[in-house]
């Protein structure tokens, strides 16, 4: 599937991957880097970014990998997540980058580094899991 | 703190964390019951609820048990959360149950195990570890 | 499955789960209570015991309730293990309680608390999932 | 720490992680690469190498990496460990690279991929929070 694609059919089963926040920077086998903007909802008092914005970018981006490899299989679900959260996120953009470490008959597992735009340091990293429905 | 002052605590600094969605049905030590109304934003195609509201709902409801044991403190942060995905949710109320499995000078871990209200088998479950500043 | 069946299979697929060393205190649906000796190799300097001992018996004391409820599968494998670590344990026996929470057709997850012998408050926490084969 | 050096420390406060087994092959600025040979007890019967051998591997390679660059710490201790299991590890040493993704005041967080010596797709993936005392 093609960026436009993928985002088309997340849309369609990620109500809250709002698809004028989310864009993909890069796709390619097994990888994808995902931009997200943050708005005022995604905010914590002092300007940080909330655990639960992270986790959903986390849980979004890994399913855009995946379906961008096996195509739109809205019934993927995720099974397992587990997220360290590292520093403080700044204000603005989010850039998740997703790599799917095995993708099974019946299990994908990935990991997902979310990144600060412009900062090297991660913000957070998750690894997750997302059981595939017989195809 | 009492059911009241926690969660006018914590909708200060869980903005996401929608105070009329959100009750707190029981409360006692290094435990609470949380009750979470959903709408359309949490659901997904087919009517189930969202994983990214329910990993917002294991994070708010650990938040809730840990602040009514030390207090209000803004800045305890969640360092980690892994959540297992057990079945899907039933449209309707979410019921998360939070036990502090240790609360210690620096790291607090709880388990959150997530319900559909009236259904007795688990939707989710969650364990996650909080860092509590210097006090 | 009886505990003497469970535990003569499990001695042959787990070669480190010395059946000297271990004893089913209690079985029933879903769950069991592991008993298990220490020696010199599970200890730590200080008295304490390694991390590796217990995510060993976590991983062993889930699948002997796995194996009691699906009967003789060497097969299912663990596809994810989380383990907190709560409280440094005691010289002595450790006691492992798992709780099956979701029994799949393809995955089974499950929580197994750690303890010191004799005393209450836990030492470790871990969530597992196996993946079964198709049968 | 010079490689030799972590290893001897090591040794003596891991007493499970035979120093004869275990070898640096690289070791840099929050990064270590590990070399481990199995035997016998490390296996399970077809000839793979069991779970618990990999988690131990995975601890222990985070803690070299963290002693590398705190100095001898024997109290450091893992207060997590997140461990995806991918594919079956075939007869040989294990590769364990750890990589440190943050190393706070209180708490290290880094990720560990396992692999079969000569075989690029990795056999396991974890994750490991440290607690680091006071200094």
């Amino acid at each position: 599937m093609t960026p436009v694609e993928v985002l088309d059919f997340v849309a369609g089963v990620f109500p809250e991957s709002d698809p004028e926040k989310t864009a993909i920077d890069e796709l390619r086998d097994n990888y994808v880097r995902v931009r997200r903007t943050t708005d005022s909802r995604d905010l914590r008092p002092g300007g940080t970014i909330s655990g639960p914005s992270m986790m959903a970018l986390a849980d979004n981006a890994m399913y855009i990998a995946l379906l961008a490899m096996i195509g739109p299989v809205a019934l993927a679900v995720t099974t397992n997540l587990n997220i360290n959260f590292l520093r403080k996120p700044e204000p603005g953009d989010l850039i998740a980058e997703a790599q799917i470490l095995k993708l099974g008959r019946r299990l994908a597992v990935g990991e997902v580094t979310i990144f600060s735009d412009g900062i090297s340091e991660a913000v957070a990293h998750a690894t997750l899991t997302y059981s595939i429905p017989p195809r």
